[in-house]
């Protein structure tokens, strides 16, 4: 049985139709629409449909609070405002169930159903894009937390009273390792008389902004200020994951996001290096490993909250996936 | 069927008779020898001896990493060095059978089941004294990790490079708010020609030490000195204490150990008021509550493990209690 997975993100919607065994069978992507829920539905139902086979269920990732299936909040998307019920509203678009999970808890489900984090029982989540997302998966299951809420990895305070972070709080992870506050730290040390080829860069790749190509980029040319700036990404995420770590001692660590796509195992590599001071007991066994679906993994995950609303065990969409 | 806990604290090991209602029939008291292990088990299996009943099974919470059962480090106790079955010779000693725990983690399952933390399904003990321990119940049970390691909210990093903690890194939330970096804090500020009634307090309870109850007395006669590191220990859990609700989403705060027990709720209150700015998407209805149980809740929480091998579930000793 065939289930669609749809990741909602900030700038895509890519949406998969999912066999049995968690392969991609066909894709389709199309801009996420910036006026707001109606939009955005409008386009999950056209990509959907825009698949050559109807799918049994869809599941959906979402950048925003989901509990128990149930959307809380979407702060990371434009115009949001107003409850509105997607799930009613595509249930009746698309006349399939629908379910609906955080993305980044879509994106580790996804690696841990087929991908870096299969075979563990407790495992972290580090997604690094935009902003430093989280999720994790506890004692054989997902975790997300009383509220939904939990694996903000990218909001654990490494540094009280330091960076300005784009939550209103200083110090956080994200203030120093999310491509939004580094893509702004170049801007004030290139204001201030720095040099970097980041904008050279960019403009080559015809870019709007530093995104993790550009940084690749800038990294493997060596870039001064490129270099600087990722390293205190790195170790600022070192202190973090080694502080989540010592409080959820984890068996393997998966680090996604479009610059693991971009770096692979030597950024999982790097982020291994950076936390490792930091840990008191760590597992025997811990690893840091790249994410190995790239941008399918949140639209596996995604189907997999879709295919279990089709098996019908209890309790939320999370709590029915098991292994 | 009255079950043993035995709490074994770096100073004393306390031992109660614990009745199928989690009520505490019993109790026994006596110094934690500093010979090691095997002082320790003589100790313990004379304490459990001295009770008027005998116990239908024995529970013991242990300063060190404990996995499904098994002690795999103790570092918090003098001499312990080389590895011993105490589970075995403590099974031998008493003739019933014997299950073990982390301290941290016993002391926040008895709040669980009988104290500040009953009726939730996700809870952060923070542990309050020497050091700062803590402990997770997760989604409906227990949770000690990939390897028995997990709740080391007292080394969650705040200030990356600052204060050297006791575990040898630096900016721990346990470095500023831990007794014994306090203690050390007051040395050296007295050193530097500060003033203080904290010394004159110590001698006049006739304590070797700045016991919880010096720094209590301290705090109510608002000694400046006392006053302004009891302040920034409690930011700095608060910082640590936020992230990791950013990370895990909890609905109950339990605060307990040597400082609750002196200054109570009004030490939970402080502690929330600390943590409120650094949540970025708290449940509604968290709450910081002060252990309910006193001394009694490692002593409640390890007689609940002992009763677990009696029951004779599958699975470790903590999976065994349900609600």
């Amino acid at each position: 049985m065939n289930v669609a997975g749809v990741d909602v993100g900030g700038t895509n919607i890519e949406v998969g139709l999912v066999g049995e065994d968690h392969y991609v069978l066909e894709r389709a992507k199309g801009g996420t629409p910036r006026e707001g829920p109606q939009a955005v539905l409008d386009t999950i139902v056209d990509l959907v449909r825009s698949l050559g086979t109807e799918p049994a269920a869809v599941g959906v990732g979402i950048p925003g609070v989901v509990h128990a299936g149930e959307i809380l909040t979407v702060p990371n998307l434009p115009n949001w405002d107003g409850p509105i019920d997607l799930g009613a509203a595509l249930e009746k678009g698309l006349g399939v169930p629908v379910a609906f999970g955080n993305d980044a808890n879509v994106g580790l489900l996804g690696e841990w159903l087929a991908g870096a984090a299969t075979g563990s029982r407790t495992a972290l989540g580090l997604w690094m894009g935009t902003g430093i997302g989280g999720a994790l998966i506890l004692d054989g299951r997902p975790f997300d937390g009383a509220r939904g809420a939990a694996g903000e990895i990218g909001h654990v305070v490494v540094r009280a009273g330091g960076a300005l972070c784009s939550c209103g709080r200083r110090g956080c992870v994200e203030a120093y390792a999310g491509r939004r506050s580094m893509e702004r730290a170049v801007s004030t040390m290139v204001a201030a008389g720095r040099r970097t080829a980041l904008y050279d860069i960019r403009d080559e790749e015809a870019k709007k902004g530093l995104t993790s190509k550009v940084w690749a980029r800038a990294l493997a040319e060596h870039d001064p200020l490129a270099c600087e700036l990722f390293t205190t990404a790195i170790e600022t995420i070192g202190v973090g994951v080694g502080s989540a770590i010592n409080v959820l001692d984890v068996e393997r660590v998966v680090v996604g996001g479009g610059l693991a796509e971009k770096l692979g195992q030597d950024l999982a590599d790097r982020v291994a290096a950076a936390a490792q001071p930091w840990m008191l007991t760590p597992h025997p066994d811990l690893s840091f490993v790249a994410a190995a679906l790239g941008d399918d993994s949140g639209v596996v995950g995604a189907a997999s909250l879709g295919r279990a609303l089709l098996i019908g065990e209890p309790g939320g969409p999370e709590a029915r996936i098991s292994r």
